[in-house]
């Protein structure tokens, strides 16, 4: 027991870390309910998305929007669920107010009547921005395991 | 660094999403124990576990103390051992003091000698309630991945 | 809403919570790019990994180093990743200052050009103690699922 309040530098970090946390996930509930637009809005209207393993960013909103609804309705036509798990967040604050993280993503799959697995395991690093009090994503790159030799 | 404290309003916000994070991590680690009494603690006396792929809600301490006993009994003949991991942690502070929290779950057994695999991945769906200052659930959903058709 | 800030207490183990959580995501992301040397500072000079399926217990930082250099390189000869997860921390402040931390682990691998797996899943029962205001792994037990028959 204690009657001395953290210091404030340190409760500072914990909101925006428990503030990450929550934002992700929404964030990824959305992605996997297929609510193409509501999670778009997670982004920046200039945030871009960009896997290494696929040969072109995704950038801006619409495009965000335009790429998940047309992944959900294959997963939809597939009879497949996803999801998509963040965690071993590591959390920086910036300076200038932006937010770095580095952390793992796990997706999980499962078909229609079928056996659930691991889909892909990808490292995660964002650049996350403040607009009107709420985090939005604004650069996304995502590293996918089993694609480039370790070092 | 700062010397502001953060609002109060943020810091009941992030106290609570730390709390149901330990609340969870306790919970599920008595489940995977087999330490039935000690989980259906953390339910109210009436609470509900309502697992939509299942004909019946289990209600009631005693009647979750029963499932949950028997569940593990059958693992432990099996040489299974399970872990479950909640996580995507979506937590919301109601008016009337309740608390929702829509997260994933996922499965994970391990058979004695064998390869670790996941077993089941789900969304669980909580309404937790406090007692005496503890939480506890009052009615949880669970929908299995691959039961019903994405849409 | 509220005006009222939580208590010096639960203000304190939620900064703990987080403090765990950051702390065990950095330690996992160096465990798995192979930055011995970095990750062994996350232990105490006398720091002990002591996995229950091993005959022998790992002992002091050169020991870590050493036994994370070995691994890693092996794992690179075989084009594999590997994804630490730590979850479900239940964390527990000492009397004595040293913390508690009983989670679980899950280890996921990826083989260049191959399909990800869950690799092991597993308890991890730590003590951290604190020098120079940081957290670091004093005593670490770990028990593989599926190693000893479940009760």
């Amino acid at each position: 027991m204690t009657d001395t309040l953290p210091e404030a530098d340190s409760l500072a970090r914990v909101v925006l870390h428990s503030e990450v946390q929550q934002f992700y996930a929404r964030h990824m509930q959305l992605l996997d309910a297929g609510r193409a637009d509501e999670w778009a809005l997670t982004f920046t209207e200039d945030g871009v998305f960009a896997p290494e393993h696929r040969p072109e960013p995704v950038t801006g909103r619409a495009a965000l929007t335009a790429a998940v609804a047309g992944a959900h309705a294959a997963l939809v036509e597939q009879g497949e669920v996803r999801r998509h798990w963040h965690g071993m967040l590591d959390v920086t604050q910036n300076d200038d107010g932006t937010v770095a993280v580095r952390c793992y993503a796990l997706i999980v799959g499962t078909p229609l009547g079928g056996e659930t697995r691991v889909v892909m395991s990808c490292v995660c690093e964002d650049l996350l921005v403040r607009e009107d009090g709420e985090l939005k994503v604004k650069h996304r790159r995502v590293t996918k395991d089993g694609v480039a030799a370790p070092v």
